[in-house]
């Protein structure tokens, strides 16, 4: 399993693991992981919205079968355990179950397409596909090279996007075995928790609009200069995350036009990620911002446009789901940690269409840090989220 | 003149006027000059900096000449007058001189290379080469897509970089005709100013370290966001410039990296422009950068690195040659309006050597805008400056 994660991750590899989503790195990972399911003698088959299934068959063919998996792409320069090792962990559990045989109900393992949102700005693309969720623009959303997802998506050989639910039985339950990204388990000197909610999140993009200027002839109070606004809107921003409850919120890109360094920005673009564990909390996270910004681009003499490009609130876990996680992780010879997830996951789609659907944690190392290259999750919990993912499966397909 | 200057703005056309120094742009502008040089008589040369030169000469071979003319560069999406106009402006100033000679100094117009910053992070490099004045590190600069001015250079056939002042005569006298690029003169109702003083100014640039992490899993007391050191910056500096008479501070050019909507930004690189009419007050601006940035990055628990890339002092204006161009003015018949300039220029390169130096501002439209697609300046404005100059040029070089 370690090799494998391995393998995947050289996929991509520059000053990280690049495989965005829909991109030929994601290609190359879902070749890779294909290969490896036929090698288990797992049934495989790529799905109208391009996701990988691998099955292992149940004895009763009148059930729907319990899913577990995760995602193959990664964000710019990320690691090699986000999403890659729930795949993986996956497909070792159905490998082993696979050679015993037995169960009632049939494993798919799934890898699904773009988990992560940075390339189009918007994520969890396979899950939502899979659940009839794509948006009315979803084929329209650009890349920065100007690539819109349809393009990217038909380039791979998958035709046009799926419109609807797609096809065939709908999982009896969700299990998505992942890594924290975050120190709690590390923490508690555990290897595994199970995730009792995943929490609400919103992507917002935001255009500030001000006029042009020499660097050296505008007078200070007689700029409007886009990036003070956009600066001002980013310090208020935060204050405002810090001020809810669990509430956090992330401007990961910025640019300015036209971006000469003897020029006053005439326009500031940026993209705010902002989260909270309950609804409330996400709602007046949501709500900060057009008034922030309203707010920044006045006292910049500058316009402010924002535009809400998701939301999902926060989602609840399965709670019997759940239980048979913690059976997984207790016989697998550890404590379940219980703890919430501030990261989005495949998982949360699922769960919101009605899916019985939970979450097995693997500590991750190196602080916690994750979508970035040092992203790490020791030998001893990987073993152990194997463990315990092969007894959760093993118990809910009986 | 007016169809001079709409030929050379088709030159790089694209949202406006795209001529980066020491690029194929800037190269087609010279060549398109020489051409107009030689038709009006000029003898025409290259300098070893790349500088074009075309000369009238005077009656006297034992005296230096007067030079005239500014620079064909544009920064990105620039307008069609700042730069060109006084090129073309001295280029027909000289014709009408060649065309009655009797003067008993030469008359030198002059296309400097490269004055626009935004390309290499340091401008006006014609105008310091001519006078020896290139850094030890200049070649090495780099532009976005990492070529380096060296490079850049001999691409355009013209060899290594000049070292030390270039040979042959140095200026008797340097007039530069110049758009103002800001609302005075049009608030005066006068379509001509003399200047006074070019404003002190530095370039630096910053960066902030921080953590990179997931958006969603580091809580905010927790995280080192490279871009909440930044945006705390900006305000800072701006309130700064704010602070000081005349003071102006721009940043024109910021990014992030890893740059994806998920991951708190690990980093974050600026370029702070500064600017103050007088000594005192641009040493004050440029000592608060570091000290700006240090608070910035200890709000927000990260790390600045600061990098002065250029500083030139305030730079008056030669009393006699000022006095030139004022009786050339109200010969022109119009009253000069006095004013001292925000921007930089080859003029102050020349000033700051010791070559008696002095510009004529023409009428800045379109609200003093520059850098900018909208840039104009009045027919009637660019008639004044053609005459003012015509006699400025005739009186110093009689």
């Amino acid at each position: 399993m370690l090799a494998r994660l391995a393998a995947l991750a050289e996929i991509g590899q520059a000053a990280g693991t690049n495989r965005p989503g829909l991109g030929g790195g994601e290609q190359r990972a879902h070749d890779l992981v294909a290969g490896w399911m036929r090698e288990a003698g797992l049934r495989v088959e790529v799905d109208a919205a391009g996701n990988l299934r691998g099955r292992v068959p149940g004895i009763d063919p009148d059930v729907a079968d319990v899913w577990t998996g995760s995602h193959l792409d990664t964000p710019p320069d990320g690691g090699a355990f986000d999403g890659a090792l729930g795949v993986v962990a996956g497909l070792e559990a159905a490998s082993a179950i696979a050679a015993t045989g037995g169960l009632r109900r049939g494993i798919t393992v799934v890898a699904f397409r773009l988990e992560e949102g940075p390339r189009f700005g918007r994520g969890v693309f396979g899950s939502r596909a899979l659940v009839g969720l794509l948006e009315p623009d979803e084929a329209d959303l650009r890349d920065a090279d100007g690539t819109t997802l349809g393009e990217a998506f038909a380039a791979l050989g998958l035709g046009a996007l799926p419109s609807g639910p797609l096809p065939g039985r709908r999982p009896a339950a969700f299990v998505e075995a992942h890594i924290e990204q975050g120190p709690l388990l590390a923490a508690a000197g555990a290897p595994l928790g199970v995730v009792t909610s995943i929490a609400g999140m919103a992507g917002l993009e935001l255009e500030f609009a001000g006029v042009r200027g020499h660097a050296g002839t505008v007078p200070m109070p007689l700029r409007s200069d886009a990036l003070a606004a956009a600066a001002a809107f980013v310090t208020a921003l935060h204050a405002a995350a810090g001020g809810i409850p669990g509430g956090v919120a992330t401007v990961g890109r910025i640019s300015v036009a036209p971006g000469a360094t003897n020029t006053i920005p005439e326009r500031a673009v940026l993209f705010a990620d902002v989260r909270a564990p309950d609804a409330a909390g996400l709602d007046a996270l949501v709500e900060a911002v057009p008034v922030r910004a309203a707010d920044a681009a006045r006292s910049a003499r500058c316009r402010a446009l924002v535009c809400e490009r998701w939301r999902y609130p926060p989602q609840p876990m399965h709670p019997a789901v759940m239980d048979a996680v913690r059976r997984g992780i207790r016989q697998a010879g550890h404590e379940p940690v219980e703890l919430a997830s501030g990261a989005g996951h495949d998982a949360g789609i699922l769960a919101a269409d009605g899916i019985p659907t939970a979450m097995l944690f693997a500590r991750s190392d190196a602080g916690g840090v994750s979508h970035a290259p040092q992203e790490h999750t020791g030998a001893d919990a990987v073993e152990a989220c194997l463990t315990a993912l092969e007894i959760t499966l093993r118990e809910l397909a009986a």
